[in-house]
């Protein structure tokens, strides 16, 4: 009935001039019996809320992360002054089918443009490729129209990213795409995988010259429902009415906490997520679970009594979804700096249970983090592997061309239930999970620290 | 935008006389794009619910799993006798905090005693180990209390059915032991590591010629909150009323579907999980997932063209929560018909995404299986380790010594979150973790096929 004699090894092991090893056994069972993320987490969804960069809650979000870091207590914690797009959905973002009293479930599309307080209608074409919508628009079909682009995430793939990859150009590009065949707006079929009827927001992008026409996400049942009432023959008519608008850039910050290093204090590791979210449920595993990772992955390090060879830096990112100005201000002012930057890691996966780390670097460097593979299973990690580490960090490759920079991969299934909707709330994310993910984020810290 | 051409391999690549190899990748993306599992779970949830032995929901799971067996369409579906201990909780499972206006939440353990129509009270007192209940007992501090069994699960261990193995024989063991020290009555902390207002029931045993007292479970926050006003000096007197009671062995069945073997058809490896679920919630995780799980592997495989060597069997337990009755009945008849039983693959750790299976056998037979890890990668598996098989399939072990038993290990951190509780409904179980355990289930049972 002892259960509680592998709670008090940590802190005793602690001499009085640091240590520069650390178990990672010891780093799970803190974090999971007396960890902090999920508190944090806790205050970040719950206190602030959704955080658009340029809101009020993405000002509030930097002078909390500022005073959650000080509280950590490394050398320094400082604001990155860094300007933002000012995108404001609006009181209205509706589309309707007209002459039914059904309503469709939608939201605008991050970066629409609205629809200067009248409602603009057309015929609806749905479409599944580019391919289709170019085939129409050459036929003159598109003309005046609403297009619903209405490709599913192809559920048969394990990996729910390489899913979301294969259909996110749709949302991303389709607006601009539709306009230069002379369509009037587009309803964009939610990137998830769940059918449901909530609308996913989320980026979009005009291309210079062509027509800005409105665009909305639908939920995936909505989506479905137009498209069956096509197929039986109904010709339908959407009217779309939407609020959103653009405003000047405004002025925002990324937070960051530095802790030197003892032994090579001019090169520097960074660790991090983005502090943005979009503005809708309260950002919880898109990216608050990766906030909370970085600022625990710091806490538990300095509580274990680590003493750091290299310069280690949380960065609290703004502004990842709408422009990742925050990573470019990063990485501009290290260049301008001087600075030497030797890795970066990135929490942007959401918060579920960690199963490996990619690592974007040389075949050689890959092999070098790759021995820790074993080590690592402790948080339930499987793999260490080459790939993509994430895009903010990812604006140190330029400046950097040698540095290392290594993503956390959580869980991927139930990412798509929560991407950038209502119900990316603080109960999607599971306290344990949470946990698990901050400890297995300290530990890659502690590795890029001894490796580097 | 080619998503769907990985969609296609299966069914055309097996010939008109079926095949003897199949591809891992294809059974994923059959199941994660068709298959039935989460429409399977639904019905059982959502048309039947909870399913306790001895119950009319029981009775109906029977025929349902009959049903659904023999539209996958095996050479034989039956179902066999085997009587099954009834108990039924009642109408009343209250505690009550006297002279407090406080409901506590609570429900009676499985297989508790009532109290006979009236309620029974002592003061309460508080342990949180046997070794303290032995000690306040033989300072006679137990007479006539209600004792409060309050030792949390173990947050700090990362298999949470470790912390749960460290801390169930409080709910199995402690009413009678408590008895022993006359006590009158038993609440046990929920065994969860929630901190929320839902009771979690479970399997209670009393001892022979120990009086039989009654054993409510409370919630986690209830067993906090009485620890609070205990430490603060408060004396509390805590009052239970139970209905539940026992009834004679009812009649009831285990559900099994065979699919004779083209080499070795008198050599047999089973796949299954348990059909009889605890009388709250809907039995999704707890083991729902599990008959989903065998009767999608079976349905998979059929469904490949794939043709088996051995006999394989899908077998619905009953009664594994109150008796294990239908794991043992399986087991007997095995022996009685001189069957001759190879191997045994059970799921019955709820419907979360596969992260290994473990194998009970030999080194030199955990070793063979071993090999396919890397092979099993596609389904997230990350580890084939030795460890226990399941309960079920585990009185196989019995007659059939060199039988290989293998179990499916799913991430484990939000299993005790609805574990015999309300909670524990078909919304838990997230469609694409399900129907990726399914794949694996299939696979395993391919494995077991060529290799035994």
């Amino acid at each position: 009935m002892k259960l509680y004699s592998v709670f008090t090894g940590l802190l005793l092991s602690v001499s009085l001039f640091g240590q520069t090893t650390l178990s990672f056994d010891s780093l799970l069972t803190q974090s999971l019996s007396q960890g902090k993320s999920y508190e944090y987490l806790r205050q970040l969804c719950k206190d602030i809320g959704p955080r658009l960069s340029g809101s009020e809650n993405a000002a509030k979000a930097v002078q909390w992360g500022k005073e959650v870091l000080t509280e950590v207590g490394v050398d320094r914690v400082y604001l990155q002054p860094v300007m933002v797009p000012h995108w404001e959905r609006g009181e209205e973002e509706n589309a309707f089918v007209i002459g039914s009293e059904k309503p469709l479930k939608t939201k605008a599309l991050g970066g629409t443009v609205g629809t200067d307080g009248k409602a603009i209608s057309g015929k609806l074409v749905e479409v599944t490729s580019f391919t289709q919508l170019e085939e129409l628009g050459k036929k003159g079909v598109l003309k005046g129209a609403v297009v619903l682009f209405n490709q599913p995430m192809n559920a048969a793939l394990r990996n729910t990213f390489m899913a979301y990859s294969g259909a996110v150009s749709q949302r991303s590009e389709g607006a601009w795409r539709a306009a230069q065949h002379g369509a009037v707006g587009v309803l964009v079929r939610s990137l998830t995988l769940a059918k449901d009827a909530y609308p996913h927001t989320g980026g979009m992008r005009y291309k210079d010259g062509v027509k800005k026409i409105p665009a909305l996400a639908v939920s995936t049942e909505d989506a479905d429902w137009l498209s069956k009432q096509l197929a039986n023959g109904e010709k339908l008519s959407v009217g779309m009415e939407l609020t959103a608008k653009w405003f000047e850039d405004a002025p925002s910050h990324n937070v960051i906490a530095e802790w030197k290093g003892t032994e090579n204090p001019d090169e520097i590791i960074t660790i991090g997520g983005h502090l943005d979210s979009w503005d809708v449920g309260e950002g919880a595993h898109d990216d608050g679970a990766g906030i909370v990772h970085s600022i625990e992955a710091l806490r538990l390090l300095v509580e274990s009594g680590y003493m750091p060879k290299n310069t280690l830096r949380v960065v609290l990112f703004m502004n990842e979804e709408n422009g990742v100005r925050g990573g470019e201000k990063y990485a501009a002012e290290a260049k301008t700096n001087n600075e030497k930057h030797v890795g970066a890691i990135e929490s942007d996966r959401g918060g579920f249970a960690p199963v490996g780390f990619s690592i974007q670097a040389s075949d050689e460097r890959v092999a070098q983090f790759k021995k820790y593979e074993k080590q690592l299973a402790v948080f339930g990690i499987s793999e260490v592997f080459k790939g993509y580490g994430g895009v903010d960090i990812g604006k140190l490759a330029e400046p950097f061309p040698n540095i290392v920079l290594s993503g956390l991969v959580p869980e991927s299934q139930r990412y798509f239930n929560y991407h950038h909707a209502d119900t990316d709330v603080l109960e999607a994310v599971d306290e344990r999970e949470l946990k698990i993910g901050a400890a297995a984020m300290a530990a890659m810290l502690y590795i890029f620290d001894q490796e580097l």
